[in-house]
């Protein structure tokens, strides 16, 4: 087995089990066995779990961003059509079926935001991008006058951000999607309006 | 030392170590250790760490309640004053100076709803009756015509309450209060007007 492909089968095993379960109740054992190699080849590719969990974040985040840019960047629609389809799509495929897993970015800023400066770190760097892809759009939307509310892009943006995070951890206890549902219509009927 | 006082000091000193450490950081050991008692005698009061998360979840949403109840029924403020300064004195109160802990709900809702069906089912109940209280005061501003979207008051309430654990969650990471700012200015410009 080549180098590359152990360290990338660690990760993208991590990421599935760290999304399932979180970071703290992961152990470095959870994965190696999970990804089927000797536990001990983990420090060869990882400093740390802390340092593997930041990267697994940002592979959610890398996965994310150009699922993202393909709704976003879709010039056969309008901005706001484009705002609206981003978000139905999350709404269908951010939870599984079950809606037990939530999504990393939330779960992670619940659990490691005040244990990990370096988790913490990336957690910003993630939101800031995911606001600028957002703010771009409501800039574009309130330019055509299809969105009325002449609030800062960046901060409107930053709000959707919240609010979705929090109706997607509401989901996990619900294990259902009536709460992405009222985001939506409430978000697109009063905010985006 | 009495039964009663064991019990009460290690709900009292599993809430502050859990609100901040999370439940799957937090060991048996490191609750009985804070709070001074034999690691052996958590087991004579509690059958297991995760009944135990359920019963520190139950005192934490009492004492919320008990703060709710106190700026919720203040028959000297209007139904959507009210409102305002609940939400502020949230703000306020809610993360410590340093925001690093969040809510507890919200991290419990992140963390466990998946992994505890005990939990999960303490959270659902946590999350109806907040809901209740929210949409109570909601229908009366509605009613006054202090607050002219119409919407269903549990449903109005219930998109409240999870954009609030969503701009909590997102203190964690900034460390700071734009979030709640953020919150507060957006749903009481929009949403709630």
């Amino acid at each position: 087995m080549k180098h590359g492909s152990t360290r990338d089968r660690l990760l993208a095993t991590g990421l599935r089990v760290m999304h399932a379960q979180g970071f703290n109740a992961t152990g470095v054992q959870d994965i190696t066995q999970a990804a089927g190699v000797p536990k001990g080849s983990f420090y060869n590719h990882f400093d740390s779990k802390e340092g593997f969990g930041a990267e697994v974040l940002g592979r959610f985040w890398e996965d994310r961003t150009a699922r993202a840019l393909n709704v976003l960047s879709d010039e056969s629609l309008t901005p706001l059509a484009r705002l609206k389809a981003y978000f139905a799509a999350k709404a269908r495929a951010e939870p599984t079926k079950t809606f037990d897993r939530g999504c990393m970015i939330g779960n992670f800023s619940a659990e490691m935001a005040g244990q990990s400066r370096l988790v913490r770190d990336r957690l910003g760097a993630v939101y800031a991008a995911w606001t600028r892809l957002l703010a771009a759009c409501i800039a574009e939307a309130q330019a055509a006058g299809e969105i009325r509310n002449p609030g800062d892009p960046e901060t409107l943006a930053a709000f959707l951000i919240d609010a979705f995070e929090g109706a997607v951890l509401r989901t996990k206890v619900d294990q259902d999607g009536r709460a992405l549902a009222r985001f939506e219509q409430l978000i697109f009927d009063s905010i985006l309006s």
